[in-house]
């Protein structure tokens, strides 16, 4: 099917690139981008009989990417975030969780999960579901009929966890398996991942199995990882032969290049090497960060090391699903870093943090994030004519941030891999 | 007139004491509010006749107060937040406020603006203006016409500051004086208040003049304390022989119990106790000092010290109006004060956020903030009721919090002073 899709078009290239179209014409053909071109005479011939959707003035930028959140904590967004991490999951989090061995429950709160993931300006999402296989299934046949691009895993908890969501160490791996098995062909958009909670609740003899049935079936893995400093104390405790948190996910097989590692606020320099050498992912979460005072990522230094990263909401330690809010934490917690913890490390541009939620969490999921030929045709059409009325901006991108910071816009269009979903 | 408010009430009482009244009944008098009754039976009979608005189950809460914002600056709201605040002045901010030398720029601008504030949730506000007396009386116009309740400064501005925005320092006293004849008997609801922008823009003898000037009128004062480092290194050298920024007001007659300063991030411990001892009003503007990588403002020792402190929106460095995220983004960055700068001062509970955008800030417009007996009857309806169908919550501060954080609510009814605005 092929569509163009007429507007201002912007996307982030590189960090410190931002490419710029005002009233263009994008191309679509089927799920991919074909190519933008500023005059409709350079389009190709082959598009004459394609769709135009008709956006003028209006801002055309790639779908967001959300690298990292919790399912069945959606229903405690917004409150209760009073405590530090560990006390938080103990407190807060596991009581939510273990309602999802309910499929009832589950059904009525995956709803409205993923109406909001689809109402949502992110496109692709990393999920973290229950310990509940079959709670975790019925999610991803939601996400799946929502349109959405996700991966989903089963957790596995198998230590220092309260009974009701404590599994039995070969049952934890059994299931996940098993969980796998029964997704195999079964969604084109949805994928599940390998999802160990963290360290301290995944015994190393479970660690190392779900790490080598990773390997050996070149699977997709998501932790936690060095996000509040009484888990990484705790985490050395746990494994006091380990050089580091990091190389302990690395020593059980879990640390690659599809791997996704949430926070990274606390990593030393060895560790920040494993993960480069790794190509593993960041999953960079400011909202969360800040709401259960676990600190600052250093994402200039990040960035500045060439690592993988992209942003992710954290729900429900983060507190909204809005990757424009997001981005503007990220900007605010990266001056609070240059001003308090290290001047070396300047403050993230909006640009930046724009190539964070889009290319930087993007690259995961293959060629995403970009409006160039051969990229997902995954776009977002955003209305700012009322600020433009009142203050008008030239640049696109000042546009975009202004939109971010204000939120007085209008989503008009949600296109995930060329079908439109809202 | 009377009226009563049927629905779940709460204020905040003192920082530590949120006080809930499920589906009870708000009753007011004229713009006074009675009392809080928790059956029909209990409303004495001269309320039998009055109008009631019923609002069963949703939140009723005091409207907010926004202690620091400038009008001129409502344009650039939410982008170009790149600078510190002396070269963010220069180089964005002052180019935008010379325009309102232009009445019919002014006009335009200060419409959407006064449309902006009706429909936020804050009820107070302390304003500057600009240069400018006609724009800055055209605003006054306007806020008095929306029903709002607020002070409004002409900004007194003789020194290092652009040709086009700098007053010799006679004409700056004398178009003062002449603003503030202008305003006597004229509004109702619109103060006028004693505005020198801050030190670096002001001379001795005009800050001298204008301490002088609201000392002999007991005139309100506002301006700028303390916010960037380089601005106290500024004020410095400026004042060599000021033992500080704070002893420098002070000395200027300008640093009392109807004063207002902004930001305070950096004052020592000396300048709070002048601060404290002339009981003058802090406004706290996280969002700003976030945007502008100024520091974080020890909230937790203020509320500790007993300070009189409330929150600012301080557009545009700030970038929203909203007050409840502004609530939200005071306890982030108290997190992250508590994380990095000083672990003696724990972060600050939603209730005291919730206080400081009511009592805190309200305490400078009188009985403000709480809905007790005598108080201004200025108040919110808010509906969460989407939110309680889908995870119903029990206590109303939870529910206020959960709404603050993830914006899911509609603002039912705003009255300011007894009457309906919304």
């Amino acid at each position: 099917m092929k569509k163009i899709l007429y507007g201002s078009i912007l996307y982030s290239a590189t960090p410190n690139e931002v490419k710029e179209f005002k009233n263009s014409y994008l191309v679509l053909r089927d799920d991919l981008i074909v190519g933008i071109y500023e005059r409709a005479s350079d389009i190709p011939s082959e598009f004459n009989d394609a769709i135009l959707l008709d956006y003028r003035d209006k801002l055309i930028i790639p779908g967001f990417v959300d690298l990292h959140l919790h399912a069945p904590q959606f229903q405690i967004t917004g409150f209760q975030m009073d405590l530090e991490l560990l006390d938080w999951l103990n407190y807060y989090v596991f009581p939510e969780e273990r309602k999802y061995s309910n499929l009832s429950y589950a059904d009525k709160s995956y709803d409205s999960f993923v109406a909001s993931l689809k109402n949502s300006l992110s496109c692709y999402f990393s999920i973290f579901g229950s310990i509940h296989k079959d709670s975790d299934l019925l999610l991803m046949d939601k996400l799946e009929e929502s349109g959405l691009v996700s991966f989903v895993g089963k957790v596995n908890m198998d230590r220092n966890s309260p009974d009701y969501l404590t599994e039995n160490t070969n049952t934890s791996m059994n299931e996940t398996i098993s969980f796998f098995e029964k997704c195999r062909g079964k969604y084109k958009n949805t994928y599940p991942i390998v999802t160990p909670r963290f360290i301290p609740s995944c015994s190393d003899a479970l660690m190392k199995m779900l790490g080598e049935y990773a390997m050996a079936n070149e699977l997709p893995i998501q932790s936690h990882l060095d996000e509040n400093p009484n888990e990484v104390s705790w985490v050395k405790e746990l494994l006091p032969k380990s050089k580091s948190y990091t190389e302990a996910y690395k020593s059980f097989s879990c640390l690659n290049e599809r791997t996704i590692m949430a926070h990274c606020v606390w990593n030393n320099d060895e560790e920040l090497r494993l993960i480069k050498e790794a190509k593993a992912f960041i999953a960079h979460c400011p909202t969360s960060n800040s709401n259960l005072s676990s600190g600052i990522a250093p994402i200039r230094k990040y960035l500045d090391l060439g690592l993988n990263v992209g942003l992710g909401s954290d729900i429900a330690a983060g507190h909204t699903l809005d990757m424009l809010e997001i981005m503007d934490n990220s900007i605010e917690m990266s001056k609070m870093y240059w001003r308090y913890v290290d001047n070396k490390y300047k403050p993230i541009s909006f640009n930046e943090a724009f190539y964070l939620a889009t290319v930087g969490g993007g690259s995961y999921f293959g060629s995403v994030g970009r409006l160039e030929p051969g990229y997902e045709a995954s776009i977002l059409v955003l209305d700012d004519s009322l600020l433009q009325e009142g203050y008008y901006l030239d640049t696109l991108i000042e546009r975009l941030e202004r939109i971010s910071y204000t939120k007085k816009y209008k989503l008009l269009c949600k296109l995930v891999r060329g079908k439109k979903i809202i």
